[in-house]
């Protein structure tokens, strides 16, 4: 079983903590101290030995950080993460509602001029420092690069990871690694830059075609690259994870220790590119003048996949679809009131374990019942697991890693006897990820150009939900990929093979939840009789093939163009994903997709 | 009749004057001057005496300039000119596709090294002159500050306009000009600015609650005002114009001749705010490091229209459409092939003229049948116009300046039997122009986060049209108003009160074009039963009540939900509109808004 049910929390734990680190910062000098929540590599995710800030604070959330003062602490985290916040840390520790408030506004509060605020340049990224420094000017507050406070007074942190790295076949990653390098390093060269720092693992993977366990749910080992103009890869990652790839890395790459790394910067010629929004502070400290923000020069050719990525990648979700088909299959046979939370989540994944393919989950599986179903990144513990009751609705997120893709699919589920108010509400969000699915639209567009036609129907029946519709996915990398977004604030270019969640919900406080997810891949859209012939357009296809819940469709609230989208794609999902059926769940999905 | 088919361009008259151009730029030893089509007031209409790019060059459009250089002389224009602009222009003159190519790329490729480049400083913005200096950086080309070369050389140019300015009632105006000055000034204080520079004829007449005729469509005067942070405001206009206003202006505002402008904005102490965007080069000048940019401080203001103006606007719409309505009776009861484009737009001139309320029309009208409605900016010559033939779709777009309100109104309308491909557009359209007027937002939206709402129709059958959704519209002023727009660039969030116009349109070029426009207006959206409590909306209120097509409808292509919201606007339309027609319009009403 990948996902656990432990409360982690123990925020009896944390005084004493602060208590340390405030020895500590006095002997330093400092008047406060910085632990964000990420590693040098500005992930989601991150190791045991990075979890800096929850062994502190007792906080578990994914994103947000901590700022220890002298005479105060306050735990910083956005609106996902307001109710959990306050059960999870002891009161020596203060909410902060970020980015409502700021970072450096809080700052200018509770400080004094003078005041010395430390942090650790490997866990910063040098575009959050540049904007922070830039707006404590004239407050004589100042930021201070210093040692790691929280490293030295935990006494059991666990030792980085040290997991082995595979191959990844030309199978399933469609491009060599040789001929990435050559393409990326030209690119490079055209751009007027020597070199390229690359500090995010999955983009490490994904030139190199290799994948790694160092964190859970994302296939990818630690490390950091350098890309030379000249075609040649500098990999800094302990030879010991490497040890098993024997001479997968090919020529054009040279292996070093992870303690190289800084020298091996020192030594470059200018310019050199990277991402200022990622790349750790202390990089940028090294490069000074010599640094370029160019971005990461793996961010869009990784998040085009080719044709091997999309085969592999639909064929995931097909298997995973039969998995998902066979827990639907089951929790339809058990009675309202018979189940829990964690029961879904944990026959969720034995379905999916069930062949064998599964390498992880793609992240925590959200299964929220009633109420739990509007906490929008709820995660079951022991303690919340909730009974499935009739009336309710089970909001069921979750997705697989397989060796050839990544899948990620939310389907919001009938308990017994639901009511018309939740009816209405989940045809409205039907109706918005039908209208997305459907689009077609003009090449250049981004996500802010095309996202409000996924809530229109809510936004008419005054209704709306806080989230982006949706969000780029990896091919057997992470599950929350960039650059592409389908989001209110995107504004880069969608492009052929770009991967995107299509996830329109709706949440109502004390009461329901609503989701529906499908994974789409963007595509050229085939001339139309009558279009215009100049006209270039993108569409997409669907890659996700999971029945959606036809008992909480109020039919007569679907124009005709909307029950036809629905009745193909139900139609495409029996014969897709009913031959990798066992009898009973085939019986089940016949049903499930009869038309409407 | 406001409107002429004359055929102004005289290609042949432009090289002689381009030489004399050039003789006094030898004289003011200059390697180029800079000619815009802009006044000093940077409106969309300028007076005869500012039409220097026209007389110059031949070029008649409403936007673009000219740069004359010792052997080239570029006029750049945007998509909307490209083959107006050939036929307008003799060969001594090069067009210059822009914004595609920018005036500072083309001059360093024209001008060597040292190159001095000659501009009038009232006639350019602030903002345009600072970035293209920042682009020449390093060029050594050079903009230096001059006279108007052109001015020089135009022994006949009409005298600057000098007509008589009239007081705005509080009736239409709705607030009157002292508690606007109040409001504005005290906003200005807030802000920390002493004064704020007005350069906008619109804001200026908003503010002071005046209107003018100096210029034609638009009912403003040419001046400039100074709003003081103690709630006075200095006016910089010629006093001929206003001998009529007696003492309207009351005691906060202080009259002065406009030569003493400059003098006065050199009295003042600083931070002025004023718009980048807008305010002349020599008002920067002046004002050096006193400029804060902090816009127009009417804009907003201005844009949200109070109840008085929402309400005058809408008998003005209803007026109007009784106009509307009387041509569109009369036009069906001609033969397809015995009109005329001219015939039609001086036929909706003397229907807008019965009832005497009309001040002007708020545009030139465009009435452009068969292919020329595939022309978006189409302007009538006797050279260009075309018969209404069977099988046209005739596009026409006019509007009509009253004292209570300004509208702007498209139909496309069938001449004789219309072709299935032109009906299915049409339906499209029409399918986009309903869905946006139904639709209700989140709070804070601006035209970039909904315009797409407008287009999926049309996407979704591979068709797309090249402009945006929708502009502001002043009351009883620019038709054309800022800062609001419905276009993907627009990031100003709606308000409730801004007027907006909502024309998607099709465009087939050579055969046939399709534009559906209704003016609207933003209000709050009323709570509905199910809907989020505490989620603040907004929705439109439409403003236009005059029939659309019914014969260009295929029926079969709408929703329930879009037949409904045909159906109810049609039964409005009758209701609102019928009493105000003569019989034989009323009848021919009563059957274009028959249900479908």
């Amino acid at each position: 079983m990948f996902q656990t049910f432990d409360v982690t929390a123990r925020p009896e734990q944390g005084p004493p903590r602060l208590a340390a680190l405030r020895e500590e910062m006095a002997g330093e000098g400092l008047d406060g101290f910085l632990i964000p929540r990420a590693d040098a590599h500005q992930g989601e995710y991150v190791a045991p030995h990075d979890e800096r800030l929850a062994w502190l604070t007792g906080f578990t959330g994914s994103a947000g950080f901590c700022v220890a003062l002298t005479d105060v602490a306050g735990v910083f985290v956005d609106g996902r993460y307001r109710t959990q916040v306050k059960a999870q840390v002891a009161d020596v520790y203060t909410p902060v509602p970020w980015p409502d408030v700021s970072l450096t506004a809080w700052l200018k509060e509770k400080l004094p001029q003078g005041g010395r605020v430390g942090f650790d340049p490997w866990l910063h990224a040098a575009g959050q420092i540049r904007s922070a420094t830039k707006e404590l000017k004239g407050s004589g507050i100042e930021l201070v690069r210093c040692a790691n406070l929280v490293d030295r007074i935990w006494p059991d942190q666990p030792a980085p990871p040290m997991e082995p790295v595979k191959a990844h076949p030309l199978e399933f990653a469609g491009e060599s690694a040789e001929g990435k390098i050559g393409r990326l390093s030209a690119e490079l060269k055209a751009a007027g830059n020597r070199a390229a720092v690359i500090t995010l693992p999955d983009s490490i993977m994904w030139l190199l075609n290799i994948r790694g366990s160092d964190i859970a749910r994302n296939p990818v080992a630690h490390g950091f690259a350098i890309l030379h103009d000249d075609g040649r890869v500098d990999l800094f990652m302990a030879s010991k994870k490497l040890e098993g790839l024997g001479d997968h890395l090919g020529p054009r790459v040279t292996r070093h220790e992870p303690a190289r790394f800084l020298e091996a910067l020192e030594a470059l010629a200018g310019p050199v590119q990277a991402d200022l929004a990622t790349v750790p502070q202390i990089v940028a400290d090294v490069l000074g003048d010599r640094l370029a923000d160019g971005g990461d020069p793996c961010a869009l050719p990784k998040a085009r996949k080719n044709p091997a990525e999309i085969a592999g990648t639909a064929e995931a979700h097909l298997r995973d679809a039969a998995a998902m088909v066979e827990l639907l299959c089951w929790l339809d046979a058990q009675p309202p009131g018979s189940l829990t939370e964690t029961q879904v989540v944990s026959r969720l994944e034995a379905c999916r374990r069930k062949d064998n393919a599964l390498q992880d989950i793609s992240f925590e599986t959200i299964a929220g019942t009633g109420p739990n179903g509007a906490i929008m990144h709820y995660r079951v513990t022991e303690e919340t697991d909730s009974r499935l009751e009739n009336g309710h609705l089970l909001v069921l997120d979750s997705g697989g890693q397989y060796l050839d893709g990544t899948t990620d699919i939310t389907r919001t589920i009938a308990i017994g006897a639901v009511g018309d108010e939740e009816k209405a509400s989940f045809t409205r969000v039907l109706r918005g990820m039908i209208a997305m699915s459907m689009l077609r639209w003009p090449v250049g567009l981004a996500g802010r150009d095309i996202e409000c036609v996924a809530r229109v129907p809510l936004w008419r029946a005054g209704q709306d939900f806080n989230h982006g519709v949706g969000h780029g996915v990896g091919a057997y990398l992470s599950v929350h990929e960039g650059p592409q977004r389908l989001s209110r604030v995107s504004h880069v270019p969608f492009e052929p093979g770009m991967i995107l969640s299509n996830e329109p919900g709706y949440y109502r406080e004390g009461a329901f939840g609503i989701r529906i997810e499908n994974l789409l891949v963007v595509q050229e859209a085939p001339p139309l009789p009558g279009g215009d012939p100049e006209r270039a357009m993108l569409c997409w296809r669907t890659l996700t093939f999971v029945p959606i819940d036809r008992r909480l469709i109020v039919t007569d609230m679907l124009t005709r163009e909307e029950r036809d989208w629905l009745n193909t794609y139900h139609h495409d999902v029996a014969e897709k994903v009913g031959p990798r059926l066992g009898t009973d769940a085939r019986l089940w999905l016949d049903a499930a997709t009869a038309p409407i």
